[in-house]
């Protein structure tokens, strides 16, 4: 098989880069470890910031994001018993966030690349990337007892985390930075009307909790766990009665509870891989970075990189100019790096440290005392929210 | 001897709390454990925000001030070989600090005191603070072999960090956090040319730097040392070499360097004692709390305590209302929190931390990245140098 692009991963980046880079002509295989249906059941975040819509527009995969999305001009963080709003729109000088789960998301970008023809094929084992040094790099996969080669021009990383791209690059030319926070996330997803209409942020001596979204009719909440804690140890019982103690009571008093239909526990991590690019492969979103949930940076730090990238391949195919794609890694990393430094700063925010000195304790109860009474404070919150610039 | 208020200490917040109360016709009475001569031997900083510039001139003591000062409308941070200016005036909303050195500035206060007959008594030995708790408290102090007893209405105690009346305050009442960090600024005073009419603050992966001044004659320049250095490993001819090596080169070419006049390595501390009164005493400036030098809040974090003090007690004595009085501790500790949080982010900013890991490393750039990316974090930076609203 040959193709100009061969994306790795079948997840919202990979889809989107391809769809994008389709309506210019530019050809693409997306190539997926999982089935659709897995992909599809994977629950993710669901807040997108501006410029991640706008994508989806460009990608004319944007309908039923604007039909069905909500637009959020602000969210809450909940402290000291009170509850603050932040004005997003006023404070960011006009934008906002669009509300939108991230496999409702996922869904209409596999569905306008079954429109449109797009290859993305599924359930490939044992993929390799060969060559990346070379101006005719390939990779191969396993279908059953066949392996599948695919030729291309460029190979684009965008299997997450755990997947192959990051690992093909030689461990002498990456540099990996991470932190690890002594907590995670317990997860619930329920179909009930959420407490708000906007998100709520609460920081409690017990520890941080979430009141999320997806739609009017589906919720999503987070307790702040030790790690420790497992699945089996929360019923939904003692998940509810946690985030009523944990919100304001005029918060906890509107809760309406329900089963769960889905939990689960995610530990928190701020991960960066340097550079994003290595030969002819460019990482791009989880396979290179990875955000702690807080401040829904998470798909939106993959935005920024899917632009550099589509702008770059433009560039390259349709005028024969590389400064794109030359100057990707660099580009791409100043803005992931401010994502990760608003994603930490939110997390510290917000969380309780077990070993936190009383110092730090006191800086924390005074960040967030200083949020509220400064505007440029606010704004400086507001613009990293909604997403700054590409 | 009999007053309404003993002030213990007799640096600038104790003299201009006496010079302000007097100028109400509040009666006060100073002990300070020093000479005059001691008292204005040291060198202390010269950054007085537009707040404590106010106070100044309100204890009809900024007249020199007001002549011989220079007004800052900005400062440099130097870092990755740039030299980026932060427009105070511009980012604050049009304030602007005043350099003045401190110990020009006490002298002024001295003045003050002796032309309308202030009591400011030096050497005083054994000072001993009685029956705070009462409403009629005394003081006591040793002269030669006498002891001299004096009774009041109040007790200041604004004599620094190692003074007695911090000490007074029995453990159990009262709250310390502290915070060390693994370094220390070696400081030289020289009487050369500044290298800059502003102050330049430098990020440099050799330690910090700051070149700061007291008057265009007489230069004040600073090197993060680790805590383990002495003075006497640092001659003038390293001092000014390591200087210029922190230093952008355009900077480092312009360096008058001369002999030394004052060299000594002071430890970088935060703390903050809780509450700020007890019974009849009132805690102010470094007897409550102390910051690091970077950001220059020393000397006005004391501003607000000797004005929310000042209001409180012209509010007792001319109006016989006690809410100013009340709410001192808790609206003092607000502001005193908020001086140490931005002392606190810029020194984070601006200094190596010796065992920090790589990914925090990669955040501190990223902080100078965003500081100077965006107008709503350099005006947040701004309205806490140029100092926040009392």
């Amino acid at each position: 098989m040959k193709t100009q692009v061969c994306i790795i991963g079948g997840g919202p980046s990979g889809l989107m880069l391809s769809q994008l880079l389709h309506l210019k002509g530019i050809d693409t295989v997306v190539l997926e470890r999982q089935s659709r249906e897995y992909v599809l059941g994977r629950i993710r975040a669901g807040v997108l910031e501006h410029g991640f819509a706008e994508l989806m527009r460009e990608a004319q995969c944007g309908e039923r994001m604007d039909r069905e999305g909500e637009i959020h001009d602000g969210f809450y963080i909940a402290h000291d018993g009170k509850l603050d709003r932040v004005d997003l729109k006023k404070y960011s000088g006009g934008s906002s966030v669009v509300v939108y789960g991230q496999t409702e998301l996922t869904r209409d970008l596999y569905e306008a690349r079954d429109r449109m023809g797009g290859k993305v094929i599924h359930n490939v084992e044992d993929v390799t990337l060969h060559d990346l040094k070379s101006d005719a790099p390939w990779v191969t996969y396993r279908d059953g007892d066949e392996i599948v080669r695919i030729d291309c021009d460029f190979v684009i990383g965008a299997d997450g985390f755990h997947g192959v791209s990051r690992k093909s690059i030689p461990k002498d030319v990456l540099t990996e930075h991470e932190k690890v926070y002594p907590f995670g996330w317990l997860g619930v997803l329920s179909r009930t009307k959420p407490v708000n209409h906007e998100l709520i942020y609460a920081r409690h001596e017990r520890g941080f909790a979430l009141c999320s979204l997806r739609s009017q009719v589906l919720s999503r909440y987070y307790l702040q766990v030790p790690l420790t804690d497992r699945v089996e140890d929360w019923s939904d019982d003692a998940f509810w009665a946690e985030l009523k103690k944990r919100l304001p009571e005029e918060v906890a008093a509107k809760l309406e509870t329900g089963p769960s239909i889905e939990k689960s526990i995610a530990p928190l991590r701020s991960f960066v891989a340097e550079p994003m690019r290595y030969g002819n492969l460019f990482l791009a979103g989880d396979a290179a970075h990875i955000v702690p949930p807080t401040g829904a940076r998470g798909l939106n730090s993959a935005a920024s990189d899917i632009y550099y990238l589509y702008h770059g391949m433009m560039d390259h195919y349709l005028k024969g100019d590389d400064a794109g794609l030359d100057g990707y890694s660099a580009k791409a990393l100043a803005r992931v790096w401010k994502a990760q430094r608003f994603s930490w700063w939110m997390t510290t925010l917000l969380h309780t440290f077990p070993d936190s000195i009383t110092y730090d304790q006191r800086l924390q109860d005074t960040d967030m005392d200083y949020l509220f009474s400064s505007e440029r404070a606010l704004g400086s919150l507001a613009e990293n929210y909604v997403g700054l610039p590409f």
